[in-house]
């Protein structure tokens, strides 16, 4: 029970606030920020950089990054859409950049006018600019394949092609490849079969991380069978931030506060103080009262007698 | 894949009902019971045998079970609280009982003023009862252990006293036990560690039921546990009727279409048709227009090229 853990990526501030309609201002993803890394959050995706016209809400990546580059020990994430956007996160200094790529290409052309082809292409010039850095100053770049287990537009997609793509982002020079049930398509059976479908092309340690999305209410569970399978890594946002605008309460990520629950609960330690983290709710509140906030640990409070797996284990790291 | 099925119990006309302050008229229960049924719901806990002064919703349980007795197939349940309710249950002539025994002896003195032993003191004389009729008319009797996850009075309940306590069931004369996450403090390694334990102790055969609550949020990660423990039958309340009125979203029983959509996306069936059960929702819309319902499915819809195992399967019992 002692030596289980995992790591939570707090993927807010950017997947979260890009799918809101208002604007957070830099003091307050600073804030933000802060106050989940202090919560015990060891990694978070704190925005990416894309075109400032499209997304007005990342237009201030650059600073975002280089506020978070000042907390020791957190591992600084940003999204990219292509070469461009790698080369703006580069300089900005970001530990971990991330290519998604959409196993639906019907979803690719669609939304960033980009065949798997393309993005390919893509991944490698990403990489070949990777190379040309010193070691100590190169980021850890994943290359996440989207709609990966179904699509709004295909419906479901054919295993073989997920093993290609994952197979084609390796060969292009990623690191790792992560797996985005973007649609809220993704079930535990479906969950444990692709990601052992992935390992095996790509190797276990090259798949460690899942990016789940709470859309038919069955994201814990999904990640209670990824952890099963052997994924460290979960992405998730603050009061599931980013939930679709136009259907309450039917999207967007898996709620930080209740994934962590779920593993402290399980005796599985996230380094995470969970009273601290729901205080973290009356920020993004602040900044944004218009924005619903999901999550029912919340609401309902920590049982009677809870104590978080971190104390068991003695990893001490305390809030 | 093509022979895993389960069973869903519809809590929501019993557990749902007493938890709303607004009566719902008979006519609508009959409604709402046979469009369940006609969706494929094979059991349905209708009602409770209980005061009417305390608990006025439930004042109609006689004429709720004898209309579900005509719905041909249909498994009609009710709950008991003691000898007397179990009189009135078989006059009405329920197919199966169940009687709630709290692991928490403090919350059992608090809720209904019984000790563990007068608990066990009604289960005998219920049993003794049930041994008079003919074997044809006698009810199926489970005793569920409510609480069996942690009290909000108690906190943690040892594991030795609920395993005592299901031996004592047994004892008395139930048929099996169940176990209920009354206040939603279970998570999927409690579920997992707590029904090894107690079939340990009654057979594998006299434990196959869970009643989980949503409370916070794991209440389908716990199923998933469960199933994968092998429990086959899962209460579940149709748009997670009788949540917490005073704390929206925060509480109440699992939601039973999004239970359907989970293990039909697994491929495992459930007999159930989902837009069918989801339609279902209106007919309590249209009864109690001011209690909330929850449920993510039923927002975001089906996935594109969603296929139940139920037709997967071939069982073809279908709407």
């Amino acid at each position: 029970m002692s030596e289980k853990s995992i790591e939570i990526s707090e993927v807010g501030p950017r997947d979260g606030l890009q799918n809101c309609a208002a604007i957070m201002p830099l003091a307050h993803k600073r804030r933000w920020i802060d106050a989940e890394a202090a919560a015990g959050v060891r990694e978070i995706e704190v925005g990416s950089f894309v075109s400032k016209k499209l997304l007005p809400q990342m237009a201030d990546t650059a600073e975002v990054v280089a506020h978070a580059l000042t907390i020791p020990g957190l591992t600084v994430a940003v999204l990219v859409p292509n070469l461009r956007g790698a080369e703006a996160a580069v300089e900005a200094g970001a530990h971990k950049i991330t290519l998604p790529l959409s196993a639906s290409e019907t979803h690719s052309i669609r939304n960033i006018r980009r065949t798997h082809a393309q993005v390919i292409d893509e991944a490698r010039a990403i990489s070949a600019l990777l190379e040309t850095l010193p070691a100590d100053r190169r980021p850890h770049f994943e290359g996440s394949l989207s709609t990966a287990f179904g699509c709004t537009l295909e419906g479901p997609i054919e295993e073989a092609t997920i093993l290609r793509l994952a197979e084609r982002l390796m060969e292009a020079g990623c690191d790792e490849v992560g797996l985005s049930d973007t649609t809220g398509y993704g079930d535990p059976s479906s969950m444990r079969r692709l990601i052992r479908a992935v390992r095996g092309v790509v190797g276990a340690d090259r798949l460690t991380g899942v990016h789940l999305h709470n859309t038919r209410g069955l994201g814990l569970a999904n990640a209670l069978a990824a952890y099963e399978e052997g994924i460290t890594t979960f992405d998730a946002s603050l009061g599931g931030l980013g939930g679709c605008p136009t259907a309450p309460g039917a999207s967007g990520n898996i709620v930080t506060e209740d994934l962590v629950f779920m593993f402290e609960a399980m005796g599985v330690a996230t380094g995470v103080d969970l009273e601290a983290l729901i205080k973290c709710r009356e920020i993004v509140r602040d900044a944004l009262p218009d924005e619903a906030l999901y999550g029912f640990t919340p609401r309902a409070g920590l049982p009677l007698g809870f104590r978080r797996a971190a104390q068991a284990a003695g990893s001490g790291s305390g809030a």
